[in-house]
């Protein structure tokens, strides 16, 4: 990493609780993002602070997010209400010899910020662009949004200029001391995986995406799915 | 459900979007509880909203987090702030005859309050609760925290009594007009599953959650590892 890209962007992206797991580079914040489907966006309101679960998407330099007008998180979010969306991937359980240093292994990444409004003309384009990192080519497959679904849809991004990842990785770090403990030590790995497809109509026969998906569940990889 | 348990317990907790996918029993909270391993809190600062993932678990009617004195999310939570709690479990990505019926299939609980901060006294016995709750037995054969270990450790716990679970299932609902488009549709099921461990040392053999995380990882299931 260069100086900069080693460098926090801002007070609130400086990773404060084992700072050496920061990391402030694109690629790295860029590769957590692309392998969620999901983040959390916290945002606070008259009632307090709340934290929503919500399909994600990149695009170039902004991290995407969609819902119906009628969603408080997006009302808030259009109105320039300050942000923190947070991308986590729980990689695996790390057992030490010792309890204190039990860990986990994850990759998260945190945006600050506010979002903004994806405009009319731009919406159908983004919405696609979804859809194509979730199954390539089936935009063109599937019927359009019509004129209301648009209008009733908002699509909004958020820059990616207040983020910051965090890394988590490897093997139990444990206590010099602690090494010769007679307690099994290691990693239990989690990953998120696909299963099975389950059809409920193939007028067509069984598209690449789909394929891919089912050969990924098969393969007990998700590689091929979320690079 | 009793007439209680649907309905929601304050007015946070109310399902706004969807909300005939909303819960109020505990029972289907604590299934979504139980199967996490991390949650994202969300809590307010000088600095803005933060939204921050940690470990999780449950002790009966209560959510439990740990981690350093010098944490500042825990140092705001342990001071009374107001917060919200969120689990997540991405179940599938379910692909529709049209492009605004696409949705996903999850399982959510999102729970509002304030931390408590758990007595010097109870501190172990939270923690020991933890470490069976991923690995039966362990709290056993490894190495307990020391005086000055457990000192550095603060364990906070927030209760459900506003709380509210959200769950999407089953395949797309498409509209009727749809139904005879020649696309695929279906569900592209998702899970968090157990990986082959990853020994750095097993100077006793293999413990049981050991061989049993192997198994599941072979069995590609996480029935028995979550349950």
């Amino acid at each position: 990493m260069t100086t900069a890209e080693a460098t926090p962007p801002s007070q609130r992206t400086r990773v404060r609780r084992l700072a050496q797991l920061g990391h402030f580079d694109r690629a790295t914040l860029y590769a957590i993002v692309d392998a969620a489907y999901v983040c959390h966006v916290a945002f606070a309101d008259d009632h307090g602070v709340h934290c929503m679960p919500t399909a994600c998407w990149r695009e170039g330099d902004h991290l995407y997010i969609h819902g119906s007008n009628g969603s408080r998180m997006l009302k808030l979010a259009a109105s320039g209400a300050q942000v923190c969306v947070t991308i986590t991937h729980l990689d695996g359980l790390v057992l030490a010899r010792s309890a204190f240093n039990h860990s986990m292994n994850y990759r998260s990444a945190v945006i600050y910020g506010m979002f903004e409004v994806v405009r009319d003309a731009d919406k159908a384009a983004a919405l696609d662009t979804f859809m194509e990192r979730i199954a390539p080519k089936r935009s063109r497959e599937v019927r359009p949004g019509d004129p209301n679904e648009l209008a009733a849809t908002t699509v909004l991004r958020i820059s990616f200029d207040e983020a910051a990842s965090k890394i988590s990785t490897g093997g139990p770090k444990d206590d010099e001391a602690d090494m010769a403990l007679p307690v099994w030590a290691g990693v239990l790995p989690l990953a998120l995986q696909p299963q099975m497809p389950v059809v409920d109509a193939a007028p067509t026969g069984t598209p690449d995406y789909v394929q891919q998906w089912q050969d990924a569940a098969s393969a007990r990889t998700l590689v091929e799915v979320t690079s």
